[in-house]
Parts: structure tokens; C-alpha cells; sequence
């Protein structure tokens, strides 16, 4: 939509919203609908191609507001997660459907579906081993548990396993930033054999530092055999999914009890809006139910109702499923593949041109839209270098650390990217490094 | 605001967003402000009278541009916590300034505060614990910790505990369904003599069921006492505190260490935005402080910069401040203390009719907006009468069990409800009431 067209539409928006605080009396204060009302008013896939914008909105009355915000909310929620679980070519048992087990839900950010897949298989491993040993206490089992993720994860992932109350071990990456399935079995068959209870690893398909991919076909079939919770923490690369030709990155997740990703961060959705799925609802509502008085409803035990507030930390919700539900009908399904496969391109683009200049080097695969590079030279250099290109503020980078290399880290992210404005960024890159090389002592 | 003005500034805003995405490639890409640099913009305290949505509006191009995102995001959640923290007088060592060791910060719900002052208590327990005795392990601690709240506690306390590994106890209540000193006493000294360490109390004021207030004169010196962090949840009540004839029902919370409202149930902020105080920064973010080298900054040690994301589960943040900045300064504090008043009063009105109709009673002190009250008779009668006003659909109400009592819950709580609203929906609710009592055998 270009801002000729916003305008036009954002106004109508708020004559829409005027006009409802004007005749909300006229309105019914409690929805006369059915559990599952939503569903069969809309279709049971995205589009593939862009839909006209007045009838998307028209929808807004004929879905919506008869479902008023509450079940609508927790229904269009629990169909777009199907729509876009099937956009990425999810296997069927991740997703809600009318009779499945799994299904996804709106998460704020992908550091509380870390927290919440690592709660819920918390909860489980002490009712498995309970059922078992019912004389052996919760803290007893705690003190034992042990779940791993990848040296190279998010800082959000130590951070669940310290909320937790769980010891969380870092499995050492390969010279591709990868963990392979022997450097989990080793860890995990060491601790086995000290008494611990390995119950829990955070794959990460696209790290935030490199964009590295864990090898998930291997180690799935590991967690499955080790009884081991395997969540998959696709934050940045979970959207490119949705273009068959990277779809080959998430191989694997059959083997996943949950996964998770940031639609706010590459599909064109406003933070916040962390997309997660399970295969076994029942193990996520475990992690926590509970029903006090003024929570019940009539339909609490029917299976026909999802109560979100048991898959996530807080009680209250937003009704954030509006933006994908635009979002995927405005664009359909080619438009948001337009869109990655352009980012990925000038990814490569200036990728190739960092490869044409002898100066500097690529420190890791790209194979998103993220390129990290380098001027060959020492760490010093380097910093000094990123330290002059964030001081002049015309692009902004944000720095990693690789295999000891302090490396640059140019991003492909925003809506409005074109390929000059990669051209302009290198251009102004390598003025500042011809800068600083001059200065040096030869 | 009505929905005509409603109208003229939406759309204006629309446009200057419109604006904003033309324009964005002549802004800094990074701003140039340096740490502190919002507060000596905006005056220090809210405005008693509203002001003019012109001079609102433009301070966001003065005051906000200039530090884009981050940090206007933080700098303005800093000052209007502080802002709102001096309206409803709390001790200043629960605001920032410019040189405090506690402030505020927004969370989502009263469910996140809640989780975040038991961790916080958690890890300084721990440390405090280690740091006499370095050979005890964390997991060991963890087995010994005792948290309380009050048996009318909202269900997420109980939820925080599960999630921190933690045992919680609920404390009986009297009759008032109020926390007394005694009871807690009683358990806290009962869980030292069986050797578990006590060391969180979580105070409601203002409970879900009934809004009854706990004893934090009493309890507040007791847990500094024993050592214990105190938490004041008044995820309703709280917004009251505005003004000064509820502001005693605050009095006590000098002696917590952190304290919590909901400022979108009743201070006419939309949803969500759970506004949190702590005395010292440094114990919340102890919790869990991480840094990973994609997270730094230059200001990261300096001590002029608030690092919310320490303060939270979720690591990304929204602009939730802005709310709270528009809201106080276009209704003032007055207009704020107007509306709360009106509605207290309200539900005075409401009391009044129900005590008025001898074939109903009320069922606990009505202090704010809440009124509690029943047909005398069965709880069977009463869960009939609820079905009936609810499935009519013109009012919605959900109930409470106070003493084994199934009992209504009349709330006051939309920005436009009037006395005639509520003269309509006693008429409802007798008119509902009339006929069932006639259908009962004599």
C-alpha cells in the first residue's frame, strides 16, 4: 500500500472507528455465536494473490463483530496460525484444524515461547518420571534437569533456562556456527551417565549472529529417542519458509514438539507478533492450567474452545491475529515471497560486491538477508571502522562476534529496501574504509 | 475527546504518518541526543488541567523525533512512570529522577509484574543466602523457598510460583477477605521451624473477587522484618490512588519492594500497559541481566541509561509510554480524579438500589467500583438469575464465590457508563429477578 492509498484508507478506519463508538449501544454486549463460528465463514487458505482492500474490510463486519472481541480474537488467531502453519508446509499435526492435538498461538516475542516450550517440557518430564517414581519431589527432579541449546543461540534462551530454575549447557557449533547431531549425543550421554536428566534442547534455525542453521535432521531423532523436548527457534528465518526454495532449511521439524518464529521480524507484520506452534496442546496447557470462578465458561471443557491464556506468561491478550489476517490478504501468498526473495537478492548483491573488493572478506555463509563481513585486518580495525559508519548515522549496523572476529553484520530488512539503496550503502562503506586505511602506517 | 474531534485528529494523525514514510530518507538513520536527554524537555510532574490537543501533538516533532525509538521509548516510560508514580504519592525512593535507585516500567499485565517481582525476590533470597553459606546450591534454596500471598490472591500468583519452581501458600483471610499481620505471621514462623525459608509475600489490594484490601501496615514491617520481599499487586484498585480519599488505602507500601497496577482497567489507557515500581533496579534486573555483544551499547555502564529490557520477559519492547503521555495530558490529573470519582460514585448509586430491594444483599464492603451482591437464597437461585441477565445479552456480568456464596459481580468500568446506565441495568436485573421468584414454589 503506498501512502496515497493510506491515507485514503486510514481515514476511512477512523470514521469506522467513530461511527462504532457512536452506535454502540445499538450493539449486543455478549456475542451470539457458536465455538468454531469463525472458521466456516473464511477460507481455509491464504490467497494466493493480493486481494482488493474493500473487501477485506468489508469482512471486518461479517467476521468479526459478530464474534465481537472475544471468541473471534481467540478464533481468527487459532485459523491463521493453520493458514500460515500450511504457508510454510508444516507437518499437519502442528496445527488446530477442527479435531487436531497441535496448534499455534500468538506469542509478544520469541524469548516467551522460548520460556513457555521450556516450561512446558519442564512440566512433562516430571510427570513422566513421577508416574514412574511418584515419591520423587519436584525440586528433586529440578535440581537434575538439564536442557541445551547451541553456543551460537540468543541470550533469550539462557535467560528461559535461568527463569526455569533449570541448568542450561551451551553444545559447541561447527566451523559453519551449526550444531550437528554428535556434539549433542556426546553431551548428552556424559550427563546421563553423571546422573543428570537431559530434558529439553532449543534448536536455532538462523542464529542471530551469523544466520547459521542447527542440523535438525539429525538432531531430531536424537531428542525424540532421548525422550528430550526439541523446540526450534526460527526468529528471523521462520518467514523465509514460505518460498519452496528455502523451505528444505526447516527439514526436520517433523521431529519438533514445538517452533516458533517472529512474524514481526521479515513478513511484514508490526511488532509485536512471535508465531509458535505445538504438536501436543495438551503438554503446553499443562505447564500451568488453571481455572478460577471468574474465568469459567460454558464451553470450558467441550474441547471446542482454545483458552490462550493457558499457552502463554500473561492472562490478557490483544487481538494481533487482525494484522496477519490483513497482511496475508493484502499481499497473498506470491506478494510475501516477492518480498523475501527480493531481500534475499540484495543480500546476495551486496554480498557479491563485498567478494569483488580484496579489502574485505565474508566471515559466514549468506543465505538470508543477512550478510557478515570484515575488512581483513585485525578486531581494532574493524571497530574502528563499524564505530565510523554508525557515527555518520546513514546506515546503522549492529556488530558480532565470530570464531573470535569481531565481524559486520549488513541487515536486508525494511519493507522499502531497493538495490540503490545497497549500492549507496556499500559505496559509503568503502569510502570510510578507504579512509581509515589511508591512515594507517604502512 | 468526543467522536467528532475524534474524527479531525485521527485523520490528521493518518496524515502524519503518511508524511513520516515520504519523508523518512531526510532523517538520521541513529539519533543524536545524548542519555538523559528527554526529562529537561517536559516539565516534571503531570498537568492539573487538561491541555490543548494542538500543543500535545506537537511535541511529538520537539520532543520524541529527535531520539526516534530508542531511546525516546525508554526516556518517556521513565519519566511518566515517575509522572504517574508522584500522582499517586509514592515514596520517592520508587522513582527514578535523575539519581534514584528504584523507577518504573511498563509490563504487560499484572501477570508479568507479579512474575517478575518473584524472580527478582528468587535470585536476591539466593544471593543473599550464598553469599553466608557460598557451598549451598541454588537448586537446594529453590526446595526450601516458601512465597504467600492471600487466599483471594488473583489465579496468576499462584501461576508465578509454578513458573518460578517455588512452593506459594495461600493465607487465610478474614472476614473481610482481608490479609491480616497475624496470619502471615503465624505461617512464616510455623515454615522457619519446619526449615523452609520464607522470602516473598505477594499483598493484594483490591482482590478480583470482592476489591477487599490486605493489611499492608501491618504485613509491609513484618516481611522487612523477616526479610522478605513484599509485592503489592492492585491490578484494579490502583488507579484510585490518584486520588486523595483513596490514597490511604495505599498507605504501607514504604515498606515494599515493589508495587503494581493496571493503568488500561482504569485509567483510560487502552490495553496493555501494567505499570510496575521497584525501590532498588538493581534486584530486578539481577534476576537475569545478560549481555551479549549484539546488545551493547556505549552507555552501557554509564549508569544514565535504563535497560527495560533487564526489567522483563520479552526482550523487544513497544512504545506503550506514548499512551500514558497523551492520556495524562489531555485529561489532566483533574479530569483523571474526575472520572474515577464519577464512577465510585456510580457504583455508590448501584449499592444504594441494591440495599434499597429487600430480596437482595450485598456482599462485601464497596469501595471503588465493584459491587458484590446476591439474591438472599440458594447459590442454585443465583447461578439462575446470572444465566438469565447474561443470555439476554444486555448486560454482562461474572461472578465470585465469597464464603461458599455464589455471588454477582456489578462493575463499573467503561469510560462513557452514566447514572442512567446503571438505573437501567438495576431495572434489568429486578425485572429478571421478579420472574424467577414467581416461577419458585411458594
Amino acid at each position: 500500500m503506498n501512502t496515497t492509498e493510506f491515507r485514503k484508507r486510514g481515514k476511512e478506519m477512523i470514521d469506522y472507528v467513530a461511527d462504532y463508538i457512536e452506535t454502540i449501544e445499538q450493539r449486543s454486549v455478549y456475542p451470539d455465536v457458536q465455538p468454531g463460528y469463525l472458521r466456516s465463514l473464511i477460507p481455509e487458505e491464504v490467497p494466493v494473490e493480493p486481494e482488493m482492500y474493500e473487501d477485506v474490510v468489508k469482512d471486518i463486519e461479517r467476521v468479526i463483530m459478530p464474534g465481537a472481541a472475544s471468541p473471534a480474537c481467540t478464533e481468527l488467531e487459532t485459523v491463521m496460525l493453520d493458514w500460515l502453519g500450511k504457508m510454510i508446509n508444516l507437518p499437519e499435526n502442528f496445527l488446530a484444524g477442527t479435531t487436531g492435538c497441535g496448534g499455534g498461538v500468538i506469542q509478544g516475542t520469541a524469548s516467551e515461547a522460548t520460556l513457555m516450550s521450556l516450561l512446558a517440557a519442564r512440566s512433562r518430564i516430571v510427570r513422566w518420571i513421577q508416574a514412574d517414581n511418584p515419591d520423587r519431589t519436584e525440586s528433586e527432579i529440578f535440581s537434575k534437569l538439564v536442557a541445551y541449546s547451541s553456543d551460537q543461540a540468543h541470550s533469550s534462551v539462557e535467560r528461559a533456562g535461568l527463569i526455569g530454575g533449570v541448568t542450561m549447557k551451551k553444545v559447541p557449533t561447527d566451523e559453519k556456527f551449526s550444531v550437528q547431531g554428535e556434539a549433542l549425543k556426546k553431551m548428552v550421554e556424559r550427563d546421563r551417565r553423571a546422573g543428570l536428566i537431559p530434558f529439553y534442547f532449543c534448536a536455532t534455525l538462523g542464529t542471530t549472529a551469523s544466520c547459521a542453521f542447527d542440523n535438525i535432521i539429525e538432531l531430531g531423532p536424537l531428542c525424540n529417542a532421548a525422550k528430550m523436548w526439541m523446540h526450534i527457534d526460527a526468529a528471523y528465518a521462520g518467514s523465509a519458509f514460505i518460498c519452496p526454495e528455502f523451505r528444505p532449511l526447516l527439514n526436520g521439524v517433523e521431529f519438533a514438539d514445538s517452533f516458533n518464529f517472529n512474524a514481526h521480524k521479515w513478513l511484514l507484520v508490526n511488532f509485536d507478533c512471535s508465531v509458535m506452534w505445538v504438536k501436543e496442546r495438551a503438554d503446553i496447557i499443562g505447564a500451568f492450567k488453571m481455572d478460577p470462578l471468574y474465568l469459567k465458561h460454558d464451553h470450558q471443557e467441550s474441547g471446542l474452545v482454545t483458552d490462550y491464556r493457558h499457552w502463554q506468561i500473561p492472562l490478557g491478550r490483544r487481538f494481533r491475529s487482525l494484522k496477519l489476517w490483513f497482511v496475508f490478504r493484502l499481499y497473498g501468498l506470491r506478494g510475501l515471497q516477492d518480498h523475501i526473495r527480493k531481500q534475499v537478492l540484495l543480500a546476495k548483491e551486496f554480498e557479491k560486491m563485498v567478494r569483488d573488493d580484496q579489502r574485505f572478506e565474508i566471515c559466514a555463509e549468506v543465505i538470508l538477508g543477512l550478510v557478515c563481513f570484515r575488512l581483513k585486518g585485525s578486531n581494532e580495525l574493524n571497530e574502528t571502522l563499524l564505530k565510523r559508519i554508525n557515527s555518520t548515522r546513514k546506515i546503522h549496523m549492529v556488530p558480532c562476534q565470530l570464531s573470535g572476529k569481531f565481524v559486520l553484520r549488513f541487515a536486508v530488512c525494511a519493507r522499502t529496501t531497493e538495490l540503490h539503496h545497497v549500492r549507496e550503502s556499500w559505496a559509503h562503506i568503502t569510502d570510510l574504509a578507504s579512509e581509515l586505511l589511508q591512515e594507517l602506517p604502512h
